[in-house]
């Protein structure tokens, strides 16, 4: 077990990573947070809950009062948050009532987005269950949901009261969910972490075959450098962006597919594939860096191939959330283990760095 | 013109009340952020646009994106947040957009809330048009929507960058909404400033007549108050509850009568008097403080009739947000220009003072 402190500007919590956590969670939670309140609300998918409920309920004395959000992006909108900031209400929530979410991702950009804004804001504890959610967005606060016109154009920050990621639910995730996940692992190494970078060249197997030990390290060195990173920019205005590595490409790739053909891991590696390109030519990592990172992208693979015009993936990078009065933003990796942010891309360099991706993704 | 500084962990920033502030808005918007960002959006109801538009537009360079909320509480909705976030993204809004709530305090609520989520946050401005907008609402940071099940369920706590109380647009209220506004200004003494009880006193017809100095002071000393206890307490942990003086029994009373019948800050008005009564029946007020202040009251009146039984009333403050684990809190005057918190108030009690009350609003 690993415990990992988060420490902001606006909060203060534990991360904790390992197994068994989940047989345990009313204890933790109390732990981190204090006597348990009257009502205690958990967000979570029909398919977790039926999976994982007699081991979630088996430490709570009171039982918590069930909410659910069906799985995909579809569900990920204003109407979901609607729905259930009302049945909270009518179930009897107040101030002081506790939301745990219990799930994926998007269980948990909703959850925290319905604790940032029940009653302006609420306690919330997460309990993610897929890697991605582990190693990435259960942790640093960002909370939200989609808007016709594009995704997480709604949200908080709104930092959970602690996290706890329990490394047994991940035994039922297929193969691909946990290849994607470990892409934002290999994305931690790249923009901060070389032991990380050095750790996932040498144990791909272990890891691959989720052996306990391994997946814990993996997932507590993600999450610690996310942590880090959180500390020092909770809101995003300088450092945080560096987290972005391959998302300007990897979400232009995901909106020129409506988000049907990639898991998000699967789409930020690609976008990590153009941006380590944009780097070795411009010369923010050498040539033989550039092929050492590209070799452990592909390792954790395979990504799925790519059928997609350049031209569609450069319109869909300009609606990017990160540009901000029209410039183009860019992660960069510097050398291994650091990253930067350029404002300067120039159309051509994209193209050249799209265009080569998409060779690269043709199959 | 007067200045008041707010400074709370999250913020920092000015509150000016005065005359002629509208015609000057782009330059004194920025001086309080920077440079005006590419795309600046107004919401506004078309009522106060039809009366203001040119001189709100006559020192802006570029004419800023108008967005229209009509007027009513029956518009502070989830549906109305999601589509005015629709609508900017579709005019281009990015994360460095500013947002104007140019309305009284639904428009204000509403604005805020859509600036504090839309892609997580992005800078807005007060320019509060109603009385009590000016005093109360625009100040502090509590944005939100109603749900179906309650008033201002749902929110955040979102700090304007800068708010401009112009005392030149309340030239156009009817007298009425003036007296309404006017009991927040009422409530501030109570709480927090007896110089303002005795200002109030002594001044009613040039303040009831809107002699602008008069109602500079009066603007002014409430917003000083407002902001003194925001400076101590932004999250409403504490001190800031004294602010609800009134607000127990007057959410009630707009419950419990649809909102139809009575202006908010009549409602507040007659939740002053019943937890003036309760004060005096504790003896945390003397009898003939009591009187005084219930005279105060409705030197700024008249308040409507109102035909209610008790039990609707008592009913109906058992919902009241800031009822947490079931308690029922209470603010009540400590003396004249103090308040403070109490969570033991029987039912009672609380069936004297809403008899009371009661008696005195029949008319």
């Amino acid at each position: 077990m690993q415990i990992i402190r988060v420490n902001t500007p606006t909060a203060k919590y534990e991360v904790v990573a390992g197994s068994g956590l989940l047989e345990t969670l009313a204890p933790r939670i109390e732990r981190a947070i204090g006597k348990l309140p009257r009502r205690v609300f958990v967000l979570t998918s029909p398919a977790i809950w039926a999976l994982w409920r007699e081991t979630f309920c088996a430490s709570f004395r009171e039982q918590p009062v069930v909410l659910f959000l069906p799985p995909g992006e579809k569900h990920k909108t204003m109407a979901s948050v609607d729905r259930l900031l009302r049945e909270m209400m009518r179930a009897g929530a107040d101030r002081g009532s506790l939301l745990i979410a219990f799930g994926g991702g998007i269980v948990g950009d909703v959850g925290g987005f319905v604790a940032a804004i029940f009653m302006r804001g609420i306690p919330f504890v997460q309990v993610p269950t897929t890697f991605l959610a582990q190693v990435d967005s259960s942790v640093g606060g960002k909370t939200g949901v989609n808007l016709p016109e594009g995704k997480n154009l709604v949200g908080s920050f709104h930092q959970p009261r602690a996290v706890f990621a329990d490394i047994g639910v991940l035994g039922t995730l297929p193969d691909r969910e946990v290849g994607a996940g470990l892409m934002e692992s290999v994305k931690a190494g790249i923009i901060r972490d070389r032991a990380l970078v050095r750790y996932m060249e040498e144990n791909a197997p272990l890891i691959l075959g989720r052996d306990a030990k391994a997946l814990e390290k993996v997932i507590a060195a993600s999450i610690r450098m996310k942590a880090g990173v959180v500390n020092i920019d909770e809101r995003e205005s300088g450092l945080r962006m560096i987290l972005n590595l391959g998302h300007t490409v990897g979400h232009a790739i995901e909106q020129a597919t409506a988000y049907k053909v990639l898991l998000h891991g699967e789409a930020v590696a690609w976008g990590m594939i153009a941006a380590l390109h944009l780097g070795a030519q411009r010369g923010t990592i050498s040539r033989s860096q550039f092929e050492r990172l590209q070799k452990l992208v592909y390792r954790y693979g395979p990504l799925p191939a790519l059928k997609l015009r350049a031209a569609k993936v450069i319109a869909a990078t300009s609606g990017d959330k990160k540009n901000v009065g029209g410039l183009r933003r860019f992660v960069l990796p510097l050398g291994i283990g650091d990253a930067g942010v350029v404002e300067d891309v120039s159309l051509a360099e994209l193209e050249a760095a799209v265009g080569y991706m998409l060779a690269q993704a043709k199959g």
